[in-house]
């Protein structure tokens, strides 16, 4: 991820700085890992692969444990006018990545996406939405058994949701998460 | 499908047109059926979703009863510059239209996408192939449940091939047919 190492390489320039200044290092590291690299991610993210960008998916908050996402119906209908079921995957499929990096940070794990199920549950005629959530304990967990065992697997699901806020499709997709290699 | 419905009503002009010559009608209909129809889809269909055609993916094959697609590495990779997992989504839901307009026909039936679960295998650093095929007996079988009982679940399955041919992705699709309302 060029990207996201330019930043990590910028941040430790800048920590540097402030330790021969005297600053509160720790707190700008924390400032970091809680505001601007989830900043940077949200913003960025769909730039590193031009398909995502091409379908015009935006993510619309991210946080440590939470990524909500937005899919416009315009540019990405099927031959019957309703959102084309590949939108709608790369609408289920593009957050995690995001969240898993606001929630670990840029340069500790990587996600492996295993096999994604989609159920088409009625045709979507508007803008789609989608929120994933890991919660704290679980996410210790995916954490502490990376960390043990060089591996660790878990599935996420997720409601894509209508702007009438009736679920028009749902995701079940499974992941592997291993360390970084350094 | 606008384009469908105009190569439908060109067809029965040009069939009305032999009527009047005293031309062959019937083997006009299977010259287009067999031939006419499946090319005028396998050149066309991607045209029909513009998300299909963003992402790149060709018929290279089309006939009663099977379908072959390619899908290029350019344009579809993600942040680690290997194959997108959504563009192999697309290359793995979007030929079964095709095939199932190509093996019934322009008007009969409609095929609903139920669900889609693809599993990922191996990083794809090449163009990627799929090839679906609905064998004769199984298409027969399809056909008679969708008439006597108003609809018909079938499921599909298709291997992700790249260009060393090693196995990238599975797709395993359910489908619901119906049909076409007047």
């Amino acid at each position: 991820m060029g990207a996201f190492s330019y930043l990590s390489s910028a941040a430790d320039k800048a920590k540097n700085g402030a330790r021969q200044l005297g600053l509160p290092v720790a707190r700008f590291e924390q400032f970091q890992a809680d505001t601007l690299e989830p900043l940077f991610i949200q913003h960025a993210a769909r730039y590193a692969i031009p398909f995502v960008r091409r379908s015009g998916v935006r993510i619309t908050r991210l946080e440590a444990g939470r990524v909500d996402c937005r899919l416009p119906l315009k540019g990405n209908v099927n031959h019957i006018g309703t959102m084309y079921a590949g939108a709608l995957f790369t609408l289920a499929e593009f957050p995690v990545g995001p969240l898993m990096l606001a929630t670990y940070g840029l340069s500790r794990f990587v996600p492996i996406v295993t096999s994604v199920r989609l159920e088409f549950i009625k045709a979507c005629k508007s803008d789609a939405t989608v929120t994933f959530e890991l919660p704290p304990a679980r996410a210790n967990e995916i954490e502490s058994d990376t960390l043990a065992q060089g591996e660790c697997a878990f599935t996420l699901t997720g409601d894509i949701v209508d702007a009438g806020g009736d679920v028009v499709a749902r995701s079940h997709a499974d992941y592997l998460m291993r360390p970084r290699r350094k």
